[in-house]
């Protein structure tokens, strides 16, 4: 591992400078060789794992330089945390847990090499401290930079997917939503801390109520809300042919992001909290374990038999929101 | 799957028209939904996929526009089947067989859906030619188009690396050395057919060659041919601390290969065949079993102890040759 004098004199030399080999040579030392069913770890053509006989779950996620976040957003750091994050999230929305994951960094030539070893070195302590090694990777050159993530993780006995909700069943969410949005609106005017911001750069992939919903068997359905409640929501529905009720005053948001407009909750993305169908008989049963979760858990309404997404307010009217994420539009 | 008619009219259409979700819903239905040990495919949060016990090798590697290919170059099939094949290639290099991918797509608006739609559609028919299943994917904005792919697979019981070569093994490459560098030069004078562009656009991961080394314990190292011979050459060396001495007369290359310049096959890269080293008292089993590779076996020097990596012609002269790939330089 370099000392921190040697990181710093070398933070200023750009990839072009130390090339490809040179910047391998520097980051396959710091990078973890054993780890939980690592038989290899990187730096030869492949990595070998060996899993334990359960199934696996495989999943694939990126963030890209001026789509995800722009130069100055993030640390390099934050970002291989937040790479991780996004993947694990993920898994929690089926009930899994990390084991190894793959990172293809590409980057521009001109960007720091110590910025792709910082990348990798968060992505990598990220892993450990959620039980999953960094096992391998690949580096290309690119116009933009961008950290795309494969993770294996372990799935639990019955993974829950996104169908499986039925009508009657009542819709849960972690944590709170909209603080991520609202973060990005900040930032976007140069307000670059606060909790919101942190929300942003620092998103908690729930684990922990990821593996216990599905272990108890308490959720019917599951995703994670990653582009915008209402959006996920409608993923959830169509995947288990259900509509569903939303009562507004219900949805766990910041004052701040009440202030700047609910709809940053309801269309904004990038909360990475996990919605899930309950059944009512589960009901009590959630109620009981909620305190292992690590992070609140509230109702915001109801599975229905058909009849779409409605969203109503205090006085039973509905609501209408335009919105969530898509890549292309 | 939509008739040829309806992909031909929908071919115009940019992906910023259709949108992120009017491209899922278009490629979702194309996807295989089974595959061997796929218990749930493309659509949800994660796939889940059942591994056989044995120990499973992982790894991702990406085709990025401006760095791999140019826009032109390789039709959006082409561009699927190669990242499958130079992926496949990794795993080939340790003697495994490919099960699971996913795949990471990031495409500028401008692009039109159905080259994503072809891309995926030539990525999940590769697979599923090998073996294997394309279990998941994630699509993203970004300026230029990129392909990363993660794939999985099974390891013989033996997994062949790069360390483990001795001196005074043998040292073999499969298939032919130089076509995809001169394909590449053929492309940048705006030539856009004949063997060389073929073997550019349409590597062959040498999946059988490397299953049979790694089982029958006929190679002690082994890597893929990359980044060009000399390189790669050079990474085994290293993990394995051995130097080696190559025959330049005995490189197998194309006519035309030779005649564009021996260097084109020594640093020239992308060729994707196998490149291992054999201890002198297994090489009559490599010959014996050599007929089911499905390509060419050529003997193009030996392991020595030290001594760094000497190329000598025909007379026994030493040549000098610089350069192979490096992505930031």
């Amino acid at each position: 591992m370099p000392t921190p004098r040697r990181a710093a004199r070398s933070s200023g030399r750009a990839l072009g400078a130390i090339g490809e080999f040179g910047l391998l040579a520097r980051l396959l030392p710091i990078l973890p060789t054993g780890g939980r069913g690592v038989l290899l770890g990187p730096g030869d053509d492949c990595a070998v794992v060996a899993p334990r006989g359960r199934a696996l779950l495989v999943t694939i996620d990126a963030l890209v330089e001026g789509v995800h976040f722009r130069r100055g957003w993030l640390s390099p750091a934050e970002l291989g945390r937040k790479a991780f994050a996004v993947n694990a999230s993920d898994l929690a929305a089926m009930g899994g847990a990390p084991r190894w994951g793959v990172v293809q960094i590409a980057a521009p030539p001109r960007l720091p090499a110590a910025d792709v070893v910082a990348i990798s070195r968060a992505i990598a302590a990220a892993a450990r401290r959620a039980g999953a090694s960094l096992v391998g990777g690949n580096l290309s050159r690119a116009r933009e930079l961008s950290v795309a993530l494969a993770l294996i993780g372990e799935a639990p006995p019955r993974p829950v997917t996104r169908a499986g909700a039925r009508p009657g069943d009542a819709l849960y969410v972690t944590g709170r939503i909209g603080d991520a949005a609202l973060g990005v609106r900040l930032l976007r005017r140069g307000i670059r801390s606060g909790p919101a911001v942190s929300r942003f750069r620092a998103p908690t992939p729930r684990l922990a109520a990821g593996a216990l919903l599905a272990r108890r068997r308490l959720a019917s359905a599951m995703i994670d809300v990653s582009d915008g409640l209402l959006q996920d929501l409608g993923h959830l529905c169509a995947a288990s042919a259900v509509g569903a009720r939303i009562e507004l005053a219900r949805v766990p948001c910041a004052p701040a992001v009440r202030r700047a407009g609910i709809d940053l909750a309801l269309t904004g993305g990038e909360d990475y909290e996990l919605l899930f169908a309950v059944p009512r008989r589960r009901e009590t049963a959630l109620a009981r374990v909620a305190s292992q979760f690590g992070c609140a858990v509230t109702r915001i309404g109801e599975c229905t038999r058909g009849g779409g997404i409605r969203v109503v307010d205090e006085r039973g009217r509905e609501q209408s929101f335009a919105g969530g994420h898509d890549h292309f539009r």
